[in-house]
């Protein structure tokens, strides 16, 4: 039986977020199983910035929305980002190695059969409309995410 | 036989402790076990503001009491806190929603059976005495962390 | 058959790396298997000063080499660290208990047969050098972190 990998990603920081995306890759090429479960800051990656709709939002809700991340690439590092410095210096040093961009690693993952899911009660605080993710992405509660979680072999919390 | 989620809670954030607490009332719901064991920063979420005592402190430990928050309210977010704001608008987006504070769902998880510990040697290397705390953490040290956690079905560091 | 615990230190912080460390020795002393994997800015705690060297490096992997911190013992802390303020008090409440340094925790591991592995890809990106990095430590990829962790009874990512 195929072992069952499960990460929560609460954090909207790039370098954790391609931390993860790393482990979701190399993991569905070992044929486990994996789990992605994004809440709070970690449904910034998750984010279409073409889809994003203010309309309907209260004030609070309108301003967060403007203030957070639109998608993967405009997520900062979780360390040094020194207004962006940090990661373009990070992203250059990538490039001279020709790692992809994080888009590709989240395509790359989907390709590769891991699931994403979006905590459903961090998208009603923080006011995101499933239109605005993804559409790859399905919403799940916390119990389900906990009954996912409590039969894998790991679960990490990123 | 009741599956068992362990946590390490070691950061001092709202939105993290929030998480946590959210998984452990969720759990509990499930008839699954907790332990939540709260080291250095996470301390600060069972701190008792009205038992805060400087008395006996060193210097350090009474700059360090006065510098961290005093309970689960003072928590900042991880994340555009921006001196508060951040977590204002995070709460009024929550009200909309009529979401419950956090020290609700303290003693929500409190009254479920959710087990507190408090790290000892985090106690001893910041200064927290016992009676600072709330009065139903237990204290354990890192031998009994490791044995419960290493029991659990499924273990998160957050 | 012995017990397995698995952390995946990530972060570059002084305190993270403390708790990390302190669980490591601790697991060992219950005759608990521990592999610590270092990525990304967990890598700092490895970095051997008396080793850094610039010759051969990017632009931006010299000037990343430069800004990170070049050991234990320059690591900050994840909070309140005030340009090194709050790391003075804490140190200053740990040597009031008589706790060790850092590098004590990180010798004591070893000695105790922890196992170290530093990632390799976060290596290839930040361009730092087996050679930078504390003789004790091997290189380990992605794939071979995985195998060792969903075999583990623990998972922790730091």
């Amino acid at each position: 039986m195929a072992k069952k990998l499960n990460m929560l990603i609460f954090s909207g920081e790039y370098d954790k977020a391609l931390a993860a995306l790393i482990l979701a890759n190399t993991a569905r090429q070992m044929d486990v199983d994996v789990t992605m479960f994004f809440a709070f800051w970690g449904l910034c990656l998750l984010k279409n910035d073409e889809k994003i709709n203010l309309e309907g939002k209260s004030f609070y809700e309108k301003l967060f929305s403007i203030m957070t991340p639109k998608g993967p690439e405009e997520l900062p590092l979780s360390k040094m980002n020194f207004s962006g410095i940090g990661k373009t210096m990070m992203l250059e040093m990538m490039e001279d190695g020709e790692a992809p961009k994080l888009i590709d690693f989240v395509n790359g993952a989907l390709n590769k059969g891991v699931k994403f899911y979006s905590c459903k009660l961090s998208m009603e605080i923080m006011g995101i409309d499933k239109a605005e993710l993804i559409p790859e992405v399905e919403v799940m509660d916390a119990q389900q995410y906990l009954e996912d979680a409590l039969e894998a072999d790991m679960q990490l919390f990123i």
